[in-house]
């Protein structure tokens, strides 16, 4: 089944209809970019592999979005626009082109979404499981990507969107033993919420603009907020607090968390958010919080950054009690 | 033994050191390149496995070079000067940090020996074999990279380096009972030198401004001499004729085709070449000659292109025989 196409007609008929114009027609060894004037260029990289990322099973549309969108969030969290992306398909044999179809027609719609074209790739049999490689290509003004090193004492500490669903979800679709009490007694709804977040991401691009203007130091939640936030303060060369009665949860994780109480920590120390994280200057506040009003994503100021040396951040709970993660993020490796 | 060591403890002790300023560091998500004032960004992207493009047991430091000589060798048929690559590396289990050493360390010798430094990546934990999918990034004069579509009817074609010692050298490794006669009758030099020409390619980079100045059509020959000729023939809408006595085969390539004529066709249709592949105007040859004996590369008039309509290319026989390739490439897919 897998073998009646080659990969140049794999690349003509399904791959170079989502193709940008620096793709040029994938019918080069290369893509040629402008780099448009006064910007630099912002490159990234994130792997995505069967059972470690997603799950075989999971549909080919997902995998392409989670692909695209977990490198889009990074160009996001450095405040950069999409200039495009290169795909490396490593394609177990069990996999057909009407797979293929599917994987293709859902990254082209999010290509589209995104405005991040496809501009070349590579695809290789393999017996391995499917993985996915992405270099995500965007571009930021000289001088304004928005760095990871950047947060200065004094800054206070925002995140978009919500924390911890998509580690929940990631709980829901394993559905271990030790899980299945609070699952079974989630709502469907919740139930749904979580699993999707934890298959889709949604890249915050709109607040990209926003980040680039007003962040000292940004990155974006990949592998737990405990531990990402703990990374951008270290490399910072700062320290944190966090007040975890701001932490933005959804519906679906404050129940969860309700009836597990434990799931409090897996919010936190999870991964797969692909939320924003920054920090910035607290006269910006106000501009911040209006920008990301005006391009519809919520954001939340969870803590302030304080003076270094640096040291892992402190999670206040309501109570008062101060908590730190010494093991914060989920390790993909 | 392999989880010894956290991918942030491999990033700083193996990768970092290598790493070129644009790189960050490797202390952010994203590295942020500068694109020199009038150029184009050149984004090429191979993905080499385990099992397809080298053998699970070669040695870490040749499937290093090999993983970014590959697309080194991409910048270079494309006139550009490389700017740095992305790395993602797929780890199996049984390679432990020992093995990640000898990797890196091969790696940062090639990467300073093509001025093309790591940028940055991902490390995923998997199951399946070792993959590697490198991004590399150059740059080329606004308007000047050689496209794969640029032949011209009344252009000679040209090839660098030698042809067919990888796909020859693939044999040797492979040791296939058929292929055991003429293998054991080799001398310990053709033998050694096919094998290295398998397992380390060298990419023409010096070539890379000769070919964006003159070339009218470039490519590098990755999947078999036949079938990329035929590739660029069609993409620039023209056929071509090649004249098999001029083919430049080493001395290795001469002994073994000696012993086993119909190895004649495996240096024509077989892979890794990684030799550039180019037309040019026939007033431009001496001046191409000229620079790539300058530069100590070098190249062979092999044949010319032909007026359309596009068509299998010819390869014209010592006794004038002609003979097409149908299948004239090797699929890594």
């Amino acid at each position: 089944m897998a073998s009646d196409f080659s990969e140049d007609d794999l690349i003509a008929t399904l791959f170079a209809p989502i193709a940008g114009a620096a793709g040029l027609g994938l019918l080069d060894d290369a893509a040629l970019i402008d780099a448009p004037d006064g910007m630099q260029i912002v490159a990234t990289k994130d792997a995505v592999v069967a059972g470690v990322h997603f799950f075989p099973t999971d549909a080919p549309g997902d995998i392409a979005r989670k692909a695209l969108r977990v490198n889009i969030s990074d160009l996001a969290a450095k405040g950069a626009d999409p200039l495009g992306f290169l795909l490396a398909i490593l394609l177990p044999p069990d996999l057909d082109e009407r797979w293929l179809q599917s994987f293709a027609q859902a990254l082209g719609e999010d290509a589209r979404l995104f405005h991040c074209p496809l501009l070349g790739g590579d695809t290789v049999r393999t017996d391995g499981p499917l993985s996915l490689s992405i270099t995500a290509l965007g571009s930021a003004p000289r001088g304004r990507m928005a760095r990871r090193t950047g947060a200065k004492a004094g800054d206070l500490i925002y995140v978009s969107g919500s924390i911890g669903d998509a580690a929940l979800g990631l709980r829901v679709r394993a559905a271990a033993a030790a899980d299945l009490a609070w699952i079974e007694l989630l709502s469907d709804q919740a139930r749904a919420h979580l699993l999707r977040r934890y298959l889709v991401p949604e890249p915050r691009l709109a607040l990209a603009h926003a980040v680039r203007s007003l962040a000292h130091g940004a990155m974006d939640v990949s592998d737990g907020l405990a531990g990402d936030l703990a990374k951008m303060l270290r490399v910072s060369k700062v320290s944190g607090q966090v007040d975890l009665a701001r932490m933005p949860y959804s519906l679906a994780a404050r129940e969860a968390i309700a009836l597990a109480p434990g799931l409090g920590d897996v919010t936190l120390t999870g991964g797969d958010d692909y939320e924003i994280l920054c920090t910035l200057a607290p006269q910006n506040a106000g501009q911040f919080e209006t920008a990301a009003r005006t391009v519809g994503v919520a954001v939340t100021r969870i803590g302030e950054v304080t003076a270094g040396p640096s040291e892992l951040p402190q999670f206040i709970e309501q109570d008062g009690a101060v908590r730190t993660f010494a093991k914060g993020s989920y390790s993909h490796f």
